[in-house]
């Protein structure tokens, strides 16, 4: 049974822009104006309709998100703005609402500009096909290389009584989020039927996104096109806080990352890497990073080969002070290394046979301090190559 | 011809430290004690030879470098440390040399301690085959995944008359040497028969270092035994300074560089990716890295596709400012991206041609700075994944 969020409706059509005619364009409409907030990537170069969506969102108020797959309207310059301005502008004109209040959300190939005029032409389609349970469809729609949607939920419980929050995400690619205020090719939208004020959203949204989006990895690269947005319609007749908010936007998240990981291009494992014993979160941060961006250390999973060496050899040039010869690993329950030295065959052996689950947990102790950070990567074998040495032929 | 470098000796032997019975050992021993210089890795996790030639290098002096494939010697603790001192005793009694001015060096697998045993079973015949010629047997057997042996010789052209540099490098994974003093599982040697003084020929071994090793990559990893070496016998008669060294030098290390890019795990291209216009050469240099190290940017590489989107996509989450744009984009001679878009698809073909060539310069310029830098890197395929995802097995 699809996921229903009082106060809003989704629907998606097929407009021609990806190839093979399946549905590319998704929409997600709210009753009425409902409070908004949202975060994107940091990367310098950013799409067209994140430059609209990071403008728009300013208000604190939006209808809708226009989101399209097949064309991530990025470096286009001034004709991509253009086109981002024309689509959106299609949908407000049908809902009846202001152009401003429309966010557009693009995905897909950079450099080719979003071909508006389809999307014009399907927007009449796109809202008369607006329902309540249509969050399957725009699920749907909004992937690229995905190789499944990401849907999720969760309850929030505030002292008024009980809310929901949905999210819907994408992205199996070009996966290393870097959000944050003001500035996220994978695309998060929150619902929820709480009434949360606009700062309270904001502070929810961007303590999610820290732990979640901004700790995973699939290949390293930051998109150009990364958007995370969240919509507040308060139809539940409840009110919440970040405080309250934050395990509800955390689960969905959470949720929707691991699903990212798992679906990485050619993925097939999903390591958590814990360090923990370092001076601070930011340094146990860096050096989670680093090894979870390392391709030896990756590449290693995909070989389900319990390679300690590498997974310390990563650690070690990640540019934080520790002492080598007091690390220990753990891969699942199997203790690897013990004061920078294998603890012999046999446990790699079981390590190897954790490694050969579809999910599993590392963890690096690099010291007696209280820094510890989480990160999500995935493994790196030939489905990467195959998928991105001939993604735009 | 083998090349020959007065004043010193090369041999090889196998000591059934590689599997296959390959040539796994090698020497070269000055006549004398002569001048040395080294820098190594910067990484944290320093293997045993590592720590005890940095150690051994102060003396500034030294007899011989020991160097075994096979085995890195790294992770090992105290009993790698006793393994490297034992074999390259072994070797400074049969020279009737001290033993501090034998300096080890290793290269393989992490996390096993080197059989020292094996090494001095066999010194006696390492000593035995010393030969002035025998540089191209050095060169082969301190070879581990890479397909091809790498040595390079330059003449030193200085006041007093000319004297010679020979280089022999292996390396093809895990490389991203970043190595300094007094701390680089690429191997270098330079053996010049020039007299020079200690503290030049350490500036003249930085300089060449940072400009070349420093600024390839094949996969981002920097290894445990990174380690560059240089010694001068002075046996030409001729005297030269680090400026009169700095050509010779560079052109060995480019060359030595440029052959282990080629010969990247995998790789069949190498891309000079050179970024300009930016505010100084640290900025160029960390955006030039950050293209180089792409995922996405060297699969697409390997499918010769001119994803321009891509290169600047990275430029753009290297955290150097720049105005996306003003962004121009060559590819060879191939002008494809000029004011932050495409100059259509007939210089993306045109480019794409330029991508099956083995060598190529890909230019990004970024504003009008005067802050320029050059990084070395290869494309990444299924190559890559097949030796790193079994490595150790």
């Amino acid at each position: 049974m699809a996921p229903v969020v009082r106060g809003f409706r989704f629907s998606a059509v097929s407009a021609g822009i990806r190839k093979g005619g399946r549905p590319d364009v998704a929409l997600a409409a709210a009753d009425r104006p409902v409070t908004v907030a949202g975060v994107f990537t940091r990367n310098l170069v950013r799409a067209a309709p994140v430059l609209l969506a990071t403008d728009r969102v300013q208000r604190g108020v939006a209808r809708a998100v226009l989101v399209n797959a097949g064309c991530a309207n990025a470096c286009t310059g001034q004709a991509g703005l253009v086109a981002a301005r024309a689509s959106t502008g299609a949908v407000a004109a049908l809902l009846g609402a202001e152009p401003e209040t429309v966010l557009p959300a693009s995905t897909g190939v950079i450099g080719t500009v979003l071909p508006h005029e389809r999307i014009a032409d399907k927007a009449r389609e796109l809202v008369e096909r607006l329902r309540p349970d249509g969050a399957n469809d725009f699920a749907e729609a909004i992937l690229t290389t995905d190789r499944w949607t990401k849907v999720s939920t969760a309850e929030v419980t505030a002292p008024g009584g009980t809310a929901t929050v949905l999210g819907i995400g994408k992205g199996a690619g070009m996966i290393h989020p870097d959000v944050g205020p003001p500035h996220a090719t994978m695309l998060v939208f929150l619902f929820t039927d709480a009434a949360v004020p606009r700062e309270e959203l904001e502070r929810a949204l961007a303590r999610a996104c820290d732990t979640t989006f901004n700790a995973c990895t699939v290949d390293g690269d930051t998109s150009t096109n990364d958007t995370v947005l969240a919509f507040a319609s308060g139809d539940s007749g409840v009110s919440a806080t970040a405080v309250e908010l934050a395990p509800a936007f955390f689960s969905v998240c959470d949720t929707i990352a691991r699903s990212m990981i798992a679906d990485g291009e050619g993925a097939s494992h999903v390591a958590e890497i814990w360090v923990s014993g370092l001076s601070g979160e930011e340094a146990a941060r860096q050096v989670a990073r680093t090894v979870a961006t390392s391709l030896l250390v990756k590449t290693a999973l995909f070989g389900r080969d319990a390679n300690w060496g590498r997974l310390l050899a990563a650690a070690g040039r990640a540019g934080v002070p520790f002492d080598p010869e007091r690390a220990a690993i753990r891969v699942g329950d199997v203790e690897l290394v013990r004061d920078g030295v294998s603890l012999g065959p046999e446990a790699e052996q079981r390590a190897a046979e954790v490694l050969a689950q579809p999910s599993y947990r590392i963890e690096l102790v690099l010291g007696p301090g209280t820094g510890r950070a989480r990160y999500l990567t995935s493994d790196l074998g030939h489905g990467y190559v195959d998928v991105n040495a001939g993604y735009r032929s």
